[in-house]
């Protein structure tokens, strides 16, 4: 079966997703049945494609490797590379999935949520790695999916597309979830095995994440504490049904933590991981970020550099952990096919 | 939807998943519109039962927690407790679903393999815990199926509920799994974990693994990794497209392995774990069980006791590790429940 794919944001997600339609457009099509047909790309800064015979992948990646606009595009129709704002783009194109990829705006959820809806009331199913919509917005979109009987699928807010929302969905489903723990930043968890395995302090440890691009020049969504918050807040309110805000969960980063704290726990057989965490009691679902000293038997502790893992407590498997990439242009480009794989099984 | 149930062996699994379906009926219903009617069981020590009508689960698990016979079951027509071959009990039940759930012969793979291609050629899915059958006769079984349009599900073969299969199978659809290095077997892993932290030798250690009901009285298929063998002849086959069979790897276990190996081990900063191993190489898959000295750093360093853990190495994502549970009543009667749900799914 082929499915028709309008991308919403074409950075390095839409790149790296464009690249596996790409380079795996034969293993897709011989293993499951699928193929995919690019018929409309639309991105603030990089302009506007709306083909619907299907794009030319490569053309597409060579373009946006140059640095050039998708106005450049050859060989198109005329209209084709007319400048359409996303809802405009959404409005009018024949997609039956749109992959939102643009990004993240914590505080708003916009523009995102509007093009994640506008999708939905126009018959599409959607797939997001954007994590305001999702953290701001789940359960507004999830009823107006279903009541147009279509998805609405968010792998890659949390954890890339190391598969914990497809984890509960398929292998657990029949569990209860009652707890969570994970390490959901990879940039503090790199921070933070960096000071203890190298000794360093927190300003030379953050210093190297900046360096070597695990960091932002402002850090502070990551050592603040507020990208794990916003992706708490989305396995609460998907994995235990809570319905929390961000303003609702206590959150603590990790740039109050000194070399000498993290010598100390280590004295005790203790490691400092920043812990995402939420459970389930009576009904109520509360949730934290903070610095925690965890045991080495945790199987969180031996998460180290700018991995994540997530351990699900649920009532007939007991203690579940998976642990993998949080982050890059493939993983998360990968974790919007595993949503559109997902749709296409349906 | 209602599926029609027929379990053939109704051990330590068997009783699992009966008690699952009855402990969680309506969770089932209401969150997947899933309902199950158990209309048959066979069980060789335990008898049989035919009940197209449904047996009453709670009658039937305080029977046989009664160490009862199913002929004892009440309130029966003419003929329901009649005694019934499993192989006659799945040509005369009109279940849509066999559960097998009988003893594992490494060897032979029978009589469960025999059980299953009768389901099979009689219109019935088949889902099994049964690792003969999927270590010596998977590429089979599976086109037997493929031919019926029906499904042959193995989750329960490998780290009982812990979803390996449905992890391949969902979240990380469209990777490649190039290599695999897993824990696979929780009693060895037990006696190696309490050797290294209570400095126990081998002897001492494995048997307060048989006290505590982790090892058999004869400790061999552990100790010796033939159950890890099973296991990773599974996986090759499954997750490499491998066609190994059990002669094809080599297999070391951990009965030579001396406190003083551990120790020396942990001197050097690493630890000793029995690791099931393969990897896809120009077309070819290799495999092995081994005990292998791991560097804490790896994922699979830090699962002690009666954990299992498997480590896939994927193209797009990279290393996935998830661990879990190996064993258990309700784990492994999970498993069960979550191939029927994957059934109810399609």
């Amino acid at each position: 079966m082929e499915h028709k794919l309008a991308l919403i944001g074409c950075g390095t997600v839409g790149q790296g997703l464009l690249q596996i339609l790409h380079d795996k457009k034969d293993y897709l099509r011989d293993a499951f049945g699928f193929e995919a047909r690019v018929v409309a790309i639309s991105d603030k800064l990089k302009g506007s494609l709306l083909v619907p015979e299907g794009i030319d992948i490569p053309a597409v990646l060579e373009l946006l490797g140059q640095g050039k606009s998708l106005s450049d595009y050859p060989k198109v129709l005329p209209g084709q590379t007319e400048p359409l704002d996303p809802l405009d783009m959404i409005e009018r194109t024949d997609a039956d999935i749109v992959a939102e990829m643009t990004y993240t705006d914590i505080k708003t959820g916009e523009p995102a949520t509007s093009y994640i809806k506008k999708a939905l009331r126009t018959g599409k199913h959607v797939v997001t790695s954007n994590k305001g919509p999702a953290a701001l917005h789940y359960r507004e979109i999830r009823e107006l999916a279903r009541q147009n009987a279509l998805q609405f699928r968010i792998e890659g807010t949390v954890m890339s597309g190391t598969p914990v929302f497809h984890l509960a969905e398929a292998g657990l489903a029949g569990n209860a979830v009652l707890e969570f723990k994970g390490i959901l930043n990879g940039t503090t968890n790199f921070i933070l095995s960096k000071m203890e395995t190298e000794g360093m302090d927190y300003g030379p440890a953050l210093a190297l994440a900046q360096k070597l691009g695990y960091a932002e020049a402002d850090p502070t969504a990551d050592v603040e504490g507020f990208d794990a918050l916003a992706k708490v807040v989305i396995l609460s309110n998907v994995l235990l049904g809570g319905s929390l805000k961000t303003t609702d969960v206590p959150c603590k980063g990790i740039s109050a933590i000194t070399k000498a704290d993290v010598e100390a726990a280590k004295a005790q057989g203790l490691r400092y991981k920043l812990i995402g965490h939420a459970k389930i009691d009576g009904g109520v679902v509360t949730a934290s970020v903070s610095p925690q000293k965890l045991p080495l038997s945790d199987p969180l502790a031996g998460v180290m550099g700018a991995q994540n893992a997530l351990s699900l407590q649920t009532d007939l498997m007991g203690k579940i952990t998976i642990q993998g990439a949080g982050a890059g242009k493939i993983e998360t480009g990968f974790s919007i096919l595993s949503d559109i794989l997902a749709i296409h099984r349906c």
